[in-house]
Order: C-alpha cells, then sequence, then structure tokens
C-alpha cells in the first residue's frame, strides 16, 4: 500500500523559521541568507509527523552525499525522532558508483521510459522554495563561469527593472514584520504569508537578491552557489535598520556574536539542537523592543533606507543635536578620554622605556 | 611666529589605512565602512609628527563634544605623544555655551567681517576625505526626514547612472588590492592611491557606496548618517569573495570575530593602542593566502560578483563536482551525520523522559 | 534634620547578586570572585531607594577616583535615578589636594579630636561584605611584597587547618544552590542567606578562597589585590561541575561567552544596563535543566569533586561504556573523522603545491 | 620484515606542545589541562614521520571508537600525510563485536598464553605521558562513583603531603618558563624538559594537579575522567599571573576569546590544521612581553602565588597608588563615569515612558 501525502507548510515556515532568521539578520559568511537551510528543519518537521502517523520505520531523501542538505535533512529527523532509520540513495555505493551524476539519470529515465517533467539542457542544479532559489553544480562548478542570464527565476534582471522606484513602509513588531504598505498604491499586507509573497513579488520586479558566492559547506569543501532572495534581502535591510534605532548598542553586540552562531547552527543544520533552540531564545528576547516602521525604496537591485521611526527608540534627537544641549555637559567627555586614554599613555611609556633599552622586540 | 603646514598623506592612509579596513572586511555594526574613522589616526599622526617637530605643547582641534572624532583624535593623539595637551574649544563651556551651534557661529563671523567659503544654506553638516563623506546634523537629526537629492557628492544618483555596466577585474594580494582592470575601455591602476581614486571615480559615476543608518557612538549616544563609500564598497565585495575562496572555512569564523573588533577599536578611536595593534597584526596573519582576481560589474549602486580565480584557492572543483568522484566516499556523510547526532538524540531523550515526568519546564 | 537609615539587604544580595554570578560562574579575569563588584548594585538600589523615599536630590559615596566602586556605585545610581546629583569627595580637588591618602586623615582626625575605630596600623585598605574582603593599597602596591599572614579575617591560614577534610552535599537547582548538607555532622541549610552563610564558615574553617593577583581596573589601570571568597570558591567548583553533566556541550559553550561579557559588565558597574539584563536572563534560561547534586570534599584550601548525580543529566553511561554497546556504532566514527578531515587534507595539498612552486610564504 | 622504532619525543612535547598550551592558559572546558590532548599531535607526528621513512601506506592505532583520541591521532595523521590508510581495530564490526571489553581482551590473552604485564586488578583505564595521568571507564564510569584512593599514580595524597610548603621561582620569557628555582634548596631548572620534570615532582609531592570531572567528548557524548597533572597545574597559575601585570587589558580580551577557542582544536584534534596554526601564532603574537618572575607556594594541592616582577610590567605603582598623585586626575573620573552613563539613563527613561503608557512588556 502506497499513501501520498502533501502538507501546505508554507506560512509555518514563514514564521517558524525565516521570521526568526530575519530576528538575526542571519546571514552566513556575511552573505547568504540561507533559503535552502531555513527551510529544511521545516521539511523535516513534516516528514517525521508523516512516518510517526504512518509508524513508519524509515524516511528517506534524494539529497546527495557531498553537501549540506543531507546533513539538515538527517540531523532534524534524528533530533525529532531519535529512532528514525534513513535511506539516502546518494550515499549508498551501488547507487552512487551506477550513476556518476544527472547525466546518468538521464540516460537511464530515458532508457527506461521513465517521463521526466525536466530536461538536461539546463546544465546545473536547483533547489527553490518560497524564500529562494539556489543555483549549483554543473557549469556552475568553475568559479570563473559566470552565471549565465536566463538562470535567474524569482528576478528580473536588474539592468530590465524598471525605471520607476517603488517605495515600501515596512512595519515591525518584536522584530518581525507585521505589516508591509505600497506607498505608490496603496497595497497593504499583514499576513505573515501574504507579506513575504508580496516583497518576493516586489523584490522580485526590481531584481533584488542576487549573489553569487564560494561558500564553507558543513562537511569541509568549498562550493560556488548562485542565489536569489527577494523579500529575504529586502527585510534584512530594513531589519538592520529599525534594530539600530530600538537596541541599545551594548545589547546589540552581544546579539552580534549570537546571530553569529545561529547561522552557523542554522546552514550546518542543527535546527533542533539544545544550542539553536538557546540562541533562538537570547535572540528572540533582545527583540522585545524592536518595533517601528522603515521606509524603504526598492530600484533595479537596491533596497535603499530612506526613513524610520519608532515609539521605542532609543535616538533621542535632543541629546545628539548639535545645537540642543540637552542634558549632556561637553566637558564631560574631557574627563571620559583622558580616563580612556591611562592605559594608551602606560603602553606608550613602557615602550619608550624599551626602545630606550634596546630590548624592544 | 605662525607656522602654517600642509602634508600630503592620501597614499600613507590607503595603505596604512583603509587597506587593513578593506583586509578586515570592516564594517561597523554591519553596514559603516568607516571612512571618517579610518582616517582619524593619520590626521593624528601628522598632527603630533608636526608638534614634536615644531615643540609644542598644545594641539587644538574643532571636534564637538558629542561625537566620536574628539574621542579618536584625543586618544591617538595621547597615545602617540602621551605628555601632549590638547585645546578642544567646543568642549570649554564659555565658547560651547556661547556659540550653540553652527547658526551662531555664521552670525558671529558676519558681525565680525571673517570671511567664510561656506554658506548656511545646507542645513546639514559634512565631513570628507577621499574615503567617503560623512552628512549629519541639521534636517537630518530627524530620523524620519528623508535625505534631500542634492546631498551627495562623491556619487551619482543611482537613477541616474549610466544604462551601461562597467566591468572591472581586481586583483588581490594578500587581502590587498593590487591591480584593477576596466574590461571595457583598458584602464589599469597598480598605484595604491591612484588604483583607489579610480574605484571612487567608476563608483561615484555609478552611484555606488550610499547609506543611511543610525549608528552607536562611542559616548552612548545614537545618531543618524549617511555616507557615500564608493570604493570601500566596492573593495569590500570583491574582497570578500577573494578571501573565501582562498581562506579556510575555520580561520574565517576566528578572522571574523576579531573583524568585529577591529571595527569597534577603530570606530571608538583606539587605532593606537595595544590592541589594534595585536588586532591587526592576526588579520593581516590571516591574508597570507588571499590572493587572486575577481570580477565584478558596477551598475546603478549595484557591486555583482561575476567570477573569480586564484592560485591559491582551496576550492576544488574535483572535489566537489556532483559528477567526478574525487577523494571523498558519500559514504563518510553517513558516520558523520550519525555522531552529530548523538548528542541530539540524547537530549531529545532526556526532554521525553522529563515530559513523561511532567517535570518538563 | 538627619535620619539615619540602615537596612539588611544580606538575603537579596544573595540572591539577587551573588546567584547569578554563580550561574554564571563567573570570574574576572579568570581568577577573581567579583565579591565586591557583585555587591556594589545592590547598595546603590538601596541608596536610591532612600533618596526617593527622602526626595534626596544628592548622594554622596566614599570611593576614590581611581578604583572601580566609583564607576559601580555612580553607574547604577544613574541607571536608576537619571537625575540623581552625587557627590564624591575624592573627585573634588579640594579635598584630594588636602588629603593625600589615608594618612592625612588619620592626621586630621588626630588633630580634631575624631574619635576613629580603626588605627593606622594596617597598612593596606580593606573592603568586606558577607561574599568576601578585599585588601589593597599600602604595603601590597608594591606587587613583590607578600602579603602578611595576619591580613585574611575571613579564612584561616591553609597551614592552620584542621586535619580532618569536611565532606558537603550541595544540591542545585536551576544552577543555584538550594540545600548544602555536612555528611560529617548532619548540618542542613536550605534558606539562601543561612547557605550561603554556613560555606563561608566551612570555607573559612578551612582555608579555602584566598587569591593574590594583578587585575585591570576599568578606568585603565592595573592594580594588585589580596581577596578572600569561601562560599563563592565552593560553589563556583560544585557549580562548574553540576553544569557540565547537565548542560549540552554547544549551549555550554555560547553560554561560557556569554559568561565572559557578564563577568566584564559586572566588574565595570554596568549591573543595571540593558546589555548586563540581557546577558543575565540568557544565562538563567541555560540553567534551566542544571539540577543535582555534588559531593565535595573541603581540605587546608582545596575543593575536591567527589561524585555528582543530577535527574536532567545528559551522561549517558550505556552510551559511553567501553563494555556495553548502546546506541552507538564504533564504525560510523570512521566517517566522521574522515569528513572531518576533508578540509585538512586539501590545505595539505595547497601548500605542497605552493612549496613546490617555491612561493610558499 | 618487521621494525621496531622506538623516539623520545619527550622534550619536542614539552617545547612544541605544551609551552603553547601554557602560553594559552589552555583549560577545556574551564577545568582539564589537556594533557592527553596535547601529546597526541606529538605522537601523530612521529608516526607519520615513521610511516614515510619506512614508506609504510598504513598505520595503526588502539584508541576505540568512541573517545577522542581516535580523531586526534587520525585527523592529525590525515592532515601531515592526506594519503595515509589507518588501520583500527576498535572501529572493525569483526573486532568490536568480538571484544567487547578489556576484559574479553584479558580473557582472549589468557587463553591463547599471551603474557600481560597488567592486570584486569584495576579497574578502570588509564592514559599517562609526562604531562599528566588521565583515569576513566570501568568503575568511573559511574559518575557517582568516587574514585579510589589508590588510583593516582604522579601525585601523593594532598592529605599525605608535606607539612612543609616549597618555595618556587618561576621565571618566564615570552609567556614560557625558563627557570625554575626552588628557594628553600636553591634547585635550578633552566632546560625545558629538565623544568617540566622538576614541577611534576615538586608538584607530585604536594598532591598539587587533582581533578575529577565530566566532559564533553568531541563526538558527543559526556564522560566521566580524573586527572593529574602537577607542572600543568602550576605553570597554569603562574603564567596567568605574570601574563596579567604584562599585558593591556583590551589585548587580554581578545587572546582570552582566542584561547577558548584554542582549548576547543587542541581537544577536537585540530592541531595541525590552518586554523589552529592561526590560532597558535596570534596567542604566541601577544606573549611578546609576558616576561618576568612569579613567586608560588606549593603546599598540600594548593599553588599560591606570593609576588611578582617584571620588567615590562604595565602594573605602575604610582598611577594607583592613593597615596601618589602620579599623572591622572581623579576629577577625569566624573566625566568618564557620566559619559558611561548616557546610554543607561536614556534606556531608564524609555523604560519609564513605557511603563507610564502600559506597553512594557
Amino acid at each position: 500500500m502506497e499513501t501520498y501525502i502533501v502538507q501546505d507548510v508554507r506560512k509555518a515556515f514563514v514564521v517558524e523559521n525565516i521570521w526568526p532568521g530575519i530576528q538575526a539578520n542571519c546571514l552566513y559568511e556575511d552573505r547568504y541568507l540561507m533559503g535552502t537551510a531555513l527551510a529544511r528543519p521545516q521539511i523535516a518537521k513534516g516528514l517525521i509527523e508523516c512516518a510517526k502517523q504512518e509508524s513508519a520505520q524509515y524516511i528517506s531523501h534524494g539529497a546527495t552525499g557531498k553537501g549540506n542538505d543531507q546533513v539538515r535533512l538527517e540531523l532534524s529527523s534524528y533530533a525529532l525522532h531519535p529512532d528514525i532509520e534513513i535511506i539516502a540513495p546518494w550515499k549508498i555505493p551501488e547507487f552512487y558508483n551506477r550513476f556518476l551524476g544527472r547525466n546518468d539519470l538521464f540516460e537511464y529515465a530515458k532508457k527506461n521510459d521513465i517521463p521526466l517533467s525536466i530536461t538536461p539542457k539546463k546544465p546545473w542544479s536547483m533547489d527553490g522554495n518560497l524564500m529562494h532559489i539556489s543555483y549549483e553544480s554543473g557549469i556552475l562548478e568553475n568559479p570563473m563561469t559566470e552565471a549565465p542570464d536566463d538562470l535567474y527565476q524569482m528576478t528580473v534582471d536588474p539592468k530590465k527593472a524598471p525605471d520607476i522606484a517603488d517605495k515600501l513602509e515596512i512595519q515591525f513588531k518584536r522584530g518581525v514584520p507585521v505589516r508591509v504598505k505600497n506607498l505608490a498604491d496603496g497595497t497593504e499586507k499583514t499576513d505573515p504569508l501574504e507579506l513575504y509573497l508580496y516583497l518576493n513579488e516586489v523584490g522580485g520586479r526590481h531584481g533584488v537578491g542576487r549573489i553569487d558566492i564560494v561558500e564553507n559547506r558543513f562537511i569541509g569543501m568549498k562550493s560556488r552557489g548562485v542565489y536569489e532572495c527577494p523579500a529575504g534581502q529586502i527585510l534584512l535591510i530594513a531589519h538592520l535598520d529599525i534594530e539600530n534605532i530600538t537596541m541599545d548598542k551594548a545589547v546589540r553586540r552581544i546579539k552580534q556574536g549570537l546571530s553569529l552562531r545561529f547561522a552557523e547552527q542554522v546552514y550546518e543544520g542543527f535546527w533542533y539542537s539544545p544550542e539553536c533552540e538557546f540562541t533562538r531564545h537570547c535572540i528572540d528576547k533582545s527583540q522585545e523592543n524592536v518595533d517601528g516602521t522603515v521606509t524603504v525604496e526598492i530600484y533595479k537591485g537596491n533596497v535603499f533606507i530612506k526613513s524610520r521611526c519608532s515609539a521605542s527608540s532609543l535616538y533621542n534627537e535632543e541629546l545628539v543635536s548639535m545645537v540642543m544641549k540637552g542634558n549632556y555637559e561637553p566637558e564631560d567627555a574631557l574627563g571620559f578620554i583622558k580616563v580612556n586614554a591611562v592605559r594608551l599613555k602606560e603602553y606608550c611609556r613602557l615602550r619608550s622605556s624599551q626602545a630606550e633599552k634596546g630590548d624592544a622586540s
């Protein structure tokens, strides 16, 4: 008996996985928004729920034995269901020795009259979800080969994007977008899934969120990937902006360190781990006051911050103003700097005396 | 007797200050390339050299008592010359109580027939050097006020930038750009200062490097700044790319942490400090193999990575390929993932047993 | 009119300040348990409560202008009551220029018939509370001078401590001690204050918790301090032990980083700051499962861990045993190691090829 | 043909592995000095040198499939010789399914008349080198079982240690001990190996360096270990002391972070990795000025710091003194603290206004 189950987990994906990524300003190796990595735990969760419901002892996946996805899917599955067994054909020698790549599979399908909806025309591999599409392998394996123009599917070429910018107001609550309004036509979205898809639409139309990088896989090899992630890129930039007007400087530094850890955890497949739960909890805590509205302009691949406002702002115009005096005596800075210099002066003196004695290293 | 000394320290600024910033991928609070902060130590060095040469006991500067620059200039000066005395009028009450802002100064100049080359027309403050221009204060103090179109001086509005992209090859050695070649017209620059100015020209023409941020000053208040930094933005993106194909993953993580510290040190004026010297040394060490060439496309505010190559690459096409087998058994990944899962399974079991006992928190 | 208010905040000190320090394994510069630093926020809280209750506009303290305590007391006061004004005689030139040290004060008291309970016999300065006593200044300012035997007041000389050890069971809940039992005589304490004082008694009797260090003050100078902190030392060691059997490895690493930040925040007087509140929250979260009982032996300055048990233990005897097989295939380690070696092999190959080409740096 | 090669790598072990550990104040999980972990790369280096010299394609080791040593030996071997093949019987199912533990091996030896120098009397496993001995497994696997008194081999029971302390002067240069002098009898050692062995002798005689911990293995399980490491413990404490009088505060914080990474790298077997080489380089750089002499007292398990002096000291007695004025105006602290409070006051105000509006979370 065979059962075929299809679940729509798109909203859960946005709320449970993408939103924490936005709260964290989550970038792997400074550039990758992790559209694939954030999706894997949601997929594994669905998979394990089905397995439990069907009392299945085995699950299977088609990720290769050289990539990150095998790790993400399997670690998530083991974490949620320690007794599950996993069948991964690409790691079974009789399979991977017989089919050395996608071409062999095309051959096999052809020979055995298995109908395929895809063709070997596009010489690269692709993985997509509502957050992003990644392109790797094939001709992209050579890092000197430029990605062809017709590769991208979520975004237009910035050069072919409209000459008129879109201007959006994005409202955040606890570090998460709760409302998007297009100032041109008044379109407004508040449902997480709709909001995200709408930002994909606007970002995609303006060619936002393309990157071409070489990254470090968990399993220790480097790989080249081309990604597009329009809504993610818009939200990253907007969130960075609202976060910094509402979050204390010293909290930000600690949270920045936690975000780096979070990015590594997500990328390496440890979403369902004690450390990732802990890190998400801490990052979420840091977002308590991250409320407010950012205005951005979307234009030919760019996301420009125009202005922002927040009721929880720690920005004090009176305090910072060059004109108003507001509760701060410039004289105090004298002592502040002199005390900060104590250490530096001592160091200078030590080095001078060492230099005199001729024993400087 | 008065002596007026003018020094051209532009090349030293590029080589001694900007290059280490590029090696570090130096961003303050994830966005600001620190064009002002990187320049201050070079200015202080020149100032102190003059003071020593002229046997001066005092130096003076016009930075306000609420900003970062006072800290940067004074800490650098004290570090280089512990016995120097600093006169900072904006921190002397009889001065700052009399002149509550730039307008009072304009009034005073007018009343006393002091000729001024600037006028109060542009209601903001500006600070520029060859790396960037910053705009703050005045109308920009309200974070909801959009920066006016005519503010920028180094970059054109991306909307008015050419429809034709420029394509550049940027070659790095030890993490520092050593050659830039424009593939369209063959222009080539190798001298650090010329190279940097040329990237400013190309970036500026294409509207690259504008940001609008609220940032945390060292002295504990938030301020809003608008910056443009064309060459810096191009080099940041290109360097991130060449670094990641040549640097080991685990080294990168440690270096990333050091870069965050470096950005804070530079921003807060601790260039001439034991910790910043130490951090620069370590970051420079990390760049030993960061050699190679990146091809970028510059277009309407965007810097797109197109391809890269390096003789010191740790990228192994054979190893990563889905087609070739190259010294890696996919089967090994089974054990890798299972061992990584040991901890996660234990945690799942502990929580299940706690849940059964009803003592889960 | 004068009002003299005495508050007993000892229990609050233990619960609100010392316990978070224990949860964090809080050590400043790897050695100092921060008995003074943890106490200051509690003192400032009491001070500000009184000031508010009495509608006082000023508070005053006797900390010098060169130490950490001025910073801790004043930052805490400003944080709790931004409009308070602080009078600190040791920072008023007419005071500190007249009295250049404690001797001048003794002279002044003598000359003016002010009775003093202390005498200039002990040539050092002392600060104590229920957690610890610190000794600094005077003859201790020379880091080559050994601390005299009669200096210590909370602990006996380990050489004069009993020849019979005490054995204690210390039970933790959420990282905090909730019960101490002396296995020799059955003494048992569960009230936080009583428990802490009892550990001081036992630790003090056995000469536990003495250190002699040079540390870095917040204001940038180094100072030499001699401290004794008997209960704190016992709890640090016991908590480290129970924490590690109940806390996941990867959570521990993140928490360890947070603890370093926490120690700096506490030492520098930022207890009542957004970042310290955030850090305390995160550390407390990490302690959710830190439950269990540790048995320690206290003997002539030593705290020896003897055994531990915990219902929330992540230690799985079956799993780790060399005899039992328990859900772990040694074979899996093969793949684990091989995948971890991928990166190292690539690096070796790059260097070999560079060496061959003679271009190794 | 069989070749039996014995190499004395003790001095190399001290200089190449232990010294960097001392420079780093290297502790795994805050307590373990890593006597085993530091030795493994030296063993692997010797092994690979022999393999190359003998043109061997295989090496073999007897580490189990559940511990750290397999990882350390194999990663080091692969890093030094990417093409080597490793035979590890304890990970071959036909071996480990036949011999489920040490008892089975004893049985086998008995049955086959293989003479054994060890007996199954001591129900634990032991691993020793000149730096330490570790005890695990057997009865120690139960974390509630106390380690028996007769287990330790390098150190006497502190309770049976002499009543007279030893007092040592330890001189460091670049963070490494270069001379040890016993003040009682004038014994002096300067050769690294002799110096280390002498500290083992003195520390061992006084019962120094015993710990009993539960630690996290790299492969994700917790294990309980009992260790003794006399010289290591003495040097750790002495080095912490000399480091802090000679190293700048801010450098120390960065170095402390690097040391945590270094401890993880060493523990997990990544000595011969790009990141560990990088970290060692940075830590060594930080030790440039770590010169001076520390006087310690060794007594019944304790290492007490008594005094220290250094020509590179950053400690300035004049500056810190409560009596002398020395180049620091206490008045400056006023401004220092006020500027540090700016942020805290803003935060207090935001929260007060939120509380008034009733929207505090």
